[in-house]
């Protein structure tokens, strides 16, 4: 099943993502009671090194969607002091531990450890999240990987509502090694033309307005007004950004946009569902592939 | 010591490739003496499946350039009938020999084989040519790798011509694993904004005109003519194209663009000799750090 997006109307398509997570969590729920069937029951370990309130909230609802679609996942919590070395230990472990599958390692990280660096202990084939360096150059070098759960959603809800990649002008602003670079090279690898913007881009807008394709992933509220997009444009917003009022918003100005865009990801409710449902995904692929 | 670029001139810089390869290989050949005295006499190794004509005459300036450094340089011919697994055992051999410091898989492989899967048998630490996929996703995570030569190239001339990259418009047209998606990761490290233009690429005029830095990498002579640039841009061409008289010309319309560009890699004398160049110090450096 796919959405659709009508992008020759003057409103702008809401591309919701709960359905569409919803139907992978639907796929990996079957999944993953077919493995415990064969005695390969999925698990997540996520490996927490901070007391940060938002870090907790993310890893609680990974946990939550996890036990609904039978993967088990541990939380494995080291303390905000945790040493480097103490961290890479652990996720030595669990990368030998033969009945883990699926291994991710939360940020922020205590002061001086390097995600990038830390995750290169995160074996590759349990390396749901992407995390590890060397999924990153096997992406870009066009072998089998995973890839970073937030760009794979990107990817995903683009597909699902159906936006044609090839030859069209793509723009990401942002370029972190979890979202902006990895989404442009899997917009790359469609055969996108693919530009990376981020900070120190001049006249941002000059960059963005001609995109068919704006993916925002910078994790400021409001960055992206009516000024920096063109009707036609389809959007995805990855920011989430807390509000005073405990809400969240996302690096685009919805209400600004609302009617200039063709198609637009909610924040709550867009990128932010489908990323948790691939993490599960990229779960049972990994305990998949075990068994084999 | 750095090049001059008059960009204010009606005229186009010559930005020529042979004094800085000159100037590296000396840096290089004081370091391999040193090396030598010191009882680590720098070693590379060529691994060469194919009986491809001009591959043969790029290892042949490559082993010249070594021997005139101070490098040994061992060509390794394995036929071009060799199988894959042969190969693979070769680069691990290679790569197990503290004597080695630095591993190249030259193209093209015997049919069926691919250098991405194969150069995952070189080890990270003599990955000179950086074509391991864990070199170019440490480069893509920032973290220190080695960068594939020529890409390196490319930004080693933009900055002996001391060109501004931070906040600029850079597009690099191509996107192979060894040019395109390396120059691109380290043009974006240097904070220009980047696009990345391929075959599908709509239009590929519109794309590049802006650009005040252009990468071009495509092996197609007179891809860029004056149509495809803007005074005050700097335009890098990595092609190398022969022609029907035995010359090699590069991706660029060298004479229709001059006059129309601030600045121009000339092919052959640009890029080229820098990559070897680099090749070498990259040899020298992974020798410096067995040392260590």
């Amino acid at each position: 099943m796919t959405g659709q997006l009508v992008s020759d109307e003057p409103t702008t398509a809401v591309l919701s993502g709960v359905a569409l997570a919803k139907e992978i969590r639907a796929g990996v729920t079957t999944t993953a009671a077919a493995l415990a069937e064969a005695g390969i029951p999925p698990r997540l370990a996520v490996v927490v090194a901070t007391d940060d309130e938002s870090t907790a909230w993310y890893v609680r609802s990974i946990a939550n969607a996890a036990a609904k679609t039978g993967i088990r996942c541990d939380v494995v919590d080291l303390g905000a002091d945790a040493k480097p070395d103490r961290i890479r230990t652990e996720l030595a472990a669990l990368s030998a531990d033969p009945t883990v599958h699926g291994i991710m390692l939360q940020t922020p990280l205590p002061g001086g450890a390097s995600v990038e660096d830390l995750a290169a202990s995160i074996a590759p084939d349990k390396d749901v999240d992407g995390a590890n360096p060397v999924s990153l150059g096997r992406l870009s070098a066009g072998l089998p990987a995973f890839v970073p759960a937030t760009a794979a959603a990107v990817l995903e809800l683009l597909d699902h509502y159906e936006v044609p990649l090839a030859g069209r002008r793509a723009v990401v602003v942002g370029r972190s090694n979890v979202v902006g670079k990895p989404a442009a090279q899997l917009l790359l690898r469609r055969d996108a033309t693919v530009t990376v913007c981020h900070r120190y881009t001049r006249d941002l807008a000059a960059h963005t307005r001609p995109a068919e394709i704006l993916v925002v992933a910078v994790g400021r509220a409001g960055l992206i007004g009516a000024e920096h997009v063109s009707p036609g444009a389809v959007v995805i917003d990855v920011g989430t950004n807390p509000t005073a009022d405990g809400g969240l918003v996302g690096d685009v100005d919805a209400a600004a946009v609302t009617g200039s865009v063709a198609g637009l990801t909610p924040v709550p409710g867009g990128v932010g569902p489908v990323t948790t449902a691939l993490l599960l995904r990229h779960t049972v692929e990994s305990a998949s592939r075990s068994t084999a």
